[in-house]
């Protein structure tokens, strides 16, 4: 009985530590709620049912579920690291890989040993982004930001003055996973200079 | 190409609409955020990890991928019918199940045919509780405010003078299919009671 309630324990306690990734904002903002910024869970969520819709368009066999919990866990090192904009200069993500490292090792290591393997392993395999639900996971977290900027006149994009080459770079997983995805993506990207919501380097 | 076209503009017009779950607030509060309400949207992420993390409790066969993906996508008629209060009068939940059915039809239905009643086949799953995976993904819709409040002297329970009748007869579902987690929302009930939190009812 000690050992299952104190197992219960580390779980609730990773379970009630979850919540403060609700309170790590990004750059990308939630228009029906009056612009405030989106946080970093709701994301998640985001970008994890988007995965469920658009599973068909990876041309190699990726496991969804996989993929799904990849999705569901890939911000929660952001609660002591932060959250990064994607297109942030060099200078800002000094010491970021280095400091998600550490948060993976806490905050993973709240739960069970077995279970925390099990979350540092599925972390670091969206992270290095080698396999194909890797690739097809970041996709989907690099592809959610195309649709909401597009939503709002360039949206960060426009605000921080991203250029096409950043946004192609940072797409680049859909290109032999997704096509069609990709060509979307170009068609975007293409609209987006002709609006000046991006810019044309 | 105008089908694939087509078949992806409907899955984004979809995916687009979900931001509105982001705007959809509920009772619970969060407390890292400086006790602003939780959306639905972030709820539906922290109890698909809830589920990722404590299916070992489940003691009948669960397929945790069908319950993850009904927990990510159970709250999404809100977006159309609004979030009812777990323990709100019987006046405030008239007509509900019609607006549920009705945004379903609606919001599910922006899809691709197949998708729209894969989903909506889901998310009447989900509502109907008869299957374990169902039973599953509800005790952890309603398990999880359990978590929150006892973190919030008692939460909306203590704000709403909740009984703890009621909040037995909410997580009923772990008894017979979680008995582990039925043991720990029975002590949780107890001392919420002892500290005047829950209505001793």
């Amino acid at each position: 009985m000690f050992e299952i309630t104190s197992r219960l324990d580390q779980q609730l306690t990773f379970l009630r530590e979850l919540d403060k990734l609700k309170a790590v904002y990004r750059r990308t903002m939630v228009k029906p709620d009056n612009n405030r910024q989106e946080n970093s869970a709701e994301h998640s969520w985001h970008i994890a049912v988007q995965a469920m819709i658009l599973k068909e368009y990876a041309e190699e066999p990726v496991d969804i579920c996989r993929v799904i919990k990849m999705l569901l866990i890939h911000d929660i090192v952001e609660i002591d690291a932060g959250d990064t904009f994607a297109f942030a200069e060099s200078a800002e993500l000094s010491g970021q890989e280095v400091k998600e490292m550490l948060a993976a090792e806490r905050l993973f290591g709240l739960l069970p040993e077995e279970q925390a393997q099990e979350l540092k392993v599925l972390w670091l395999e969206f992270e290095q982004v080698e396999t194909p639900d890797a690739r097809f996971a970041k996709a989907m977290d690099c592809l959610l930001p195309v649709i909401q900027n597009m939503e709002s006149e360039g949206g960060t994009w426009a605000k921080y003055q991203v250029a096409r080459s950043q946004v192609l770079k940072r797409n680049r997983h859909l290109e032999d996973l997704a096509p069609k995805l990709w060509t979307y993506v170009l068609g975007q990207i293409d609209l987006s200079v002709r609006n000046g919501w991006l810019q044309d380097g």
